[in-house]
């Protein structure tokens, strides 16, 4: 089928979740929404990121697209529930596939889950899993240096990363999980450092990575993948500024091709 | 929802698909259906392997289930999309998880696929693929060898395992490819020998293991878990003597609670 996928975020942190579907699925043709006028929503109240996200989901309906990929955990653990009450088509969030992914790997059912303030409060990464699995014991650990450092590029700085890593987990290392979820968009830029700092010895889950497979089985069972050889122009919608949204692209996901949109998000 | 999951193979082998699904979802219940009477389908005309898989599912819907898991590659090469379009439940066979894995998590899109003669023969696994990512090689070999090892529990004599590896695989070692799928459910018994073979220079894939992820990956979607704490008896139905396939069964799956069913499959 030959229709976009959407793939939406408060900011770049959902084009590691992109990179990711153009990596599996390169005859897919990707409309990301940036919504970098109102980012962050991880500090907004949850009424609010719930209408934002809404709000964005809509305007992706409105150009086509065959599936919506919420690819911000907040945004999926603040409205993922209502935007699949509310379109025919699918909508696939960050959450389920990486709980899904801990819970496949995991040999002793005891994860850790990092991620940002409000995803931690939420539970929704606690409550995926018991979903599926009740065993699981699920610790999570707010993480608020990581953001910034990636958001800056700084995540090239080793002694950077290597600081903030070591501040902020040094109480999981003699712990007994055996896997740890990057709950957050913006971590699998760190991800290579977080591997090293448990020396190999927990297996790290990168959301995106997870996320477009679940993409792929959906879309198998919908029979909407595209047809092969198809390869269209990305396309980049940015509500606001896109000057930092372009560089940060750039510098993430080299050598594709795409077109930005400016949009105003008020005037839908 | 409280209804069974339906589980279906010509003999045992589907048994390490069902094993994973008890140890990722354990709130589901199993019916297992083993087609022994007319095992193995491996040698039978296409059209005979479709007609019986088509029985044999029939009959796994009017025990009520909530999808069927097609855990045969050759039935799931013959079949599948004569089931998904004769039922509302969701099927899903064991080409596809496979497929999908090796397309996450290749690095350099070049995948050996070892399988039956018949699944070989089938190129199942090179259009599921391709219907993916078409940029992918994809190397298959027949390996007749493997089934009567594991069928004959002589699968922990490492001297034999060892000596038909090197017998099969030995032209793959120089092989660029960096990930290996088991394309038949009873090679994951010798997954670990298969890993220290290729000296760990190779990705294996277990079908079953995928599976099993894909099976939460559409029952999230179509809001079809079982409810947290449920846990019921596993049935197993043998078509034919049950001996063999529940000596094989205690050695596989030690410790589950089930009871086992013979029928003669004509009488329906």
């Amino acid at each position: 089928m030959d229709k976009p996928i959407g793939v939406m975020d408060s900011g770049v942190g959902g084009l590691t979740v992109a990179k990711e579907i153009m990596r599996q699925l390169p005859d897919e043709q990707i409309i990301y929404f940036g919504d970098l006028r109102r980012c962050p929503y991880g500090d907004r109240p949850l009424e609010e990121v719930r209408q934002y996200t809404v709000e964005v989901a809509d305007h992706l309906v409105s150009r086509g697209v065959k599936m919506i990929v919420v690819a911000c955990n907040t945004a999926t653990a603040a409205a993922l529930s209502d935007l699949e009450d509310r379109y025919d088509i699918p909508v696939i969030g960050v959450i389920n596939p990486g709980a899904r992914s801990a819970i496949q790997s995991s040999n002793n059912q005891d994860v850790i889950v990092l991620a940002t303030n409000a995803t931690v409060n939420s539970g929704a990464y606690r409550d995926a899993i018991h979903h599926i699995n009740g065993g699981f014991r699920v610790t999570s650990l707010a993480c608020p240096k990581f953001v910034p450092i990636v958001e800056e590029l700084r995540y090239k700085d080793k002694v950077v990363v290597r600081v903030a890593l070591h501040q902020t987990l040094k109480g999981l290392l003699g712990t007994s999980a055996d896997t740890v979820i990057l709950g957050c968009t913006h971590y699998p830029l760190l991800a290579g450092e977080i591997r090293d700092f448990f020396g190999g010895r927990k297996n790290v889950i990168d959301s995106g990575y997870e996320t477009a497979r679940e993409v792929s089985s959906i879309m198998t069972y919908s029979r909407s993948h595209a047809a092969p050889g198809n390869r269209k122009t990305h396309v980049m919608i940015v509500n606001g500024d896109s000057s930092r949204f372009e560089y940060i692209l750039g510098d993430w996901i080299p050598f594709i091709d795409y077109k930005i949109e400016e949009i105003d998000l008020e005037a839908y």
